[in-house]
């Protein structure tokens, strides 16, 4: 087994962010559920897309988000995931890339078109999440590098992805070049929707032991063990993963390691303008602690001080200087 | 002579703005002038986007900005300009039209693509500017309305778009359909290489009284007149257009109409963020001024706010509620 040269890859959705912000009448107008995701398709995409105000576009996607925060924090990093060969492809291509980290994956030609968000974020910083997959959903298994994965200390995946079954496949085939290069497996159960149609499969997953680090929120760990109460949540899940690291908001973080457990306030915000991608940068921050061999304590604190810059402003990528926020 | 039923309605760049955080040091390196707008072409635009950091794309485009602050402020208005039939042409017609401003021209179908504008914004918010013109040179005489010109107050032009030939065939069809309606012709100088290139031009359209409100910065009054000093440039100008608008960055403005001068100081900003647009938006509080027939120095403070919530934040389209702002 060689010294891997990579921190974290992470296979994910290619999205581009398109964010504007809107009033809480707008989101019950539209039917939308506050605070949500929502896989929408064409027709809906152009119906909200009409009804949304003036907007700006980032790019975001979960694990990408998560990727650029650990970049921005000094990792070294490789993502995997599908644009198309087209002008919001070629944004999360360029993003991506000028982040400093690997993405080789090519541009998948022809329709459907690149993977976009749409989010409505109202005053106090909640996003109401809508996304057309697009291209995203044709990763194809042979898109994989399998020594670029071998090659990296950890690789991350993130839930959302798993719903189209060609990426699923992908994500399967990558789980196995990882354990078989000895490498550690994180996941992230991105949403309670995700593990309504999945739950099983991640189950099995982490009865399976092939999941080492697992990133949930309260709502995900309650949708994946069935246990309303956020400690009966933990208790049931936390023997079962090595790593167990659940977010809760402004009520800050838990994670549990083998017999240790470890928990972090949230970092005081002056203003929470946009949430979109709290959890990716928790996540971010987190990891970066664990590929430096850190405690858990500092690996919640970094996650925490990153979750922290990234609801500071709009959009899911940093934007502060990371390295200088943690030091 | 039927009664107005448009406020303002402007011919301008349709764009894209592309904006990157960076520092002196990579303005120096890419041999860009600091704070200046320089026209690209395709392959300069690969090449700077390559070497620009993560960013994200916003509106823009000079009189597109303006109308976006005139349409916040509650004014009815209407925008001309080329986009192509591709995704940044979609993002721009969508913003145009979700901030309430009546768009139609058709897209561009074919190369080039939807015009977009690189921008290099350094931490003291000084914005550094390379234009990809793309389809915006195209926009075809044909595709005026002059009805619809008839029909507003205030015709409102782009010097920028002096510059490609059928955009200026157009500009100069528009101003010849303003006049026969009686309607007033307002008109931006941009930029000083614009001058450099058309200064004859404008100051023959001046010299023929065929602009009413002149808006210009110290530095394109300059190159206008041939005048170093603000006062003589002022003095050399004032009689020749009904309207004179100057703005000079912290500064402040000056207006002149007929015999009367005001002034107004900069409005205090508690950050500049980013000074994108600033102008455009001064221009918008002043033509929503104008149009409300309200006072000279009534309108030099309403432009000063405007610009002052603009360069407070990322991109050159308003973000606060500009009328709440005003009252």
């Amino acid at each position: 087994m060689t010294a891997p040269t990579i921190d974290v890859i992470a296979i994910g959705n290619a999205i581009v962010d398109v964010m504007a912000p809107c009033d809480d009448t707008q989101i019950e107008a539209l039917g939308m559920t506050r605070g949500g995701m929502t896989l929408i398709d064409t027709d809906q995409a152009h119906a909200l897309y009409e009804a949304m105000g003036p907007a700006r576009e980032i790019s975001g996607g979960s694990a990408a988000n998560t990727l650029a925060g650990l970049a921005a924090l000094g990792a070294n990093c490789a993502f995997i995931g599908q644009v198309a060969d087209d002008q919001l492809g070629e944004v999360f291509a360029h993003d991506i890339r000028a982040a400093g980290i690997a993405f080789k994956a090519p541009a998948r030609v022809g329709e459907p078109p690149t993977a976009r968000c749409l989010i409505f974020v109202t005053p106090d910083g909640q996003r109401t999440m809508n996304t057309y997959l697009g291209a995203s959903q044709f990763l194809p298994p042979e898109a994989l590098d399998e020594a670029q994965i071998a090659a990296a200390k950890v690789l991350y995946l993130e839930g959302y992805l798993w719903d189209p079954e060609e990426p699923r496949a992908a994500m399967r085939r990558a789980i196995s070049a990882a354990r078989e290069a000895g490498r550690e497996v994180a996941f992230t159960l991105s949403d309670a929707f995700v593990i309504a149609r999945h739950g099983d499969d991640f189950r099995a997953l982490i009865d399976a032991g092939a999941i080492d680090i697992l990133f949930a929120n309260h709502v995900e760990l309650a949708a994946l063990t069935g246990c309303e109460d956020f400690h009966d949540g933990i208790a049931a899940l936390k023997h079962k993963v090595p790593t167990l690291v659940v977010t809760r908001s402004e009520q800050g973080a838990v994670a549990v390691r083998g017999g240790a457990a470890a928990e972090v306030p949230a970092e005081p915000v002056a203003r929470v303008v946009d949430t979109t991608g709290a959890g990716d940068l928790f996540a971010a921050g987190f990891l970066f602690g664990h590929v430096n061999c850190r405690s858990l304590d500092a690996c919640l604190k970094l996650g925490a001080i990153c979750a922290a810059e990234n609801i500071s402003h709009y959009g899911a990528r940093p934007e502060a200087n990371l390295r200088e926020l943690v030091a």
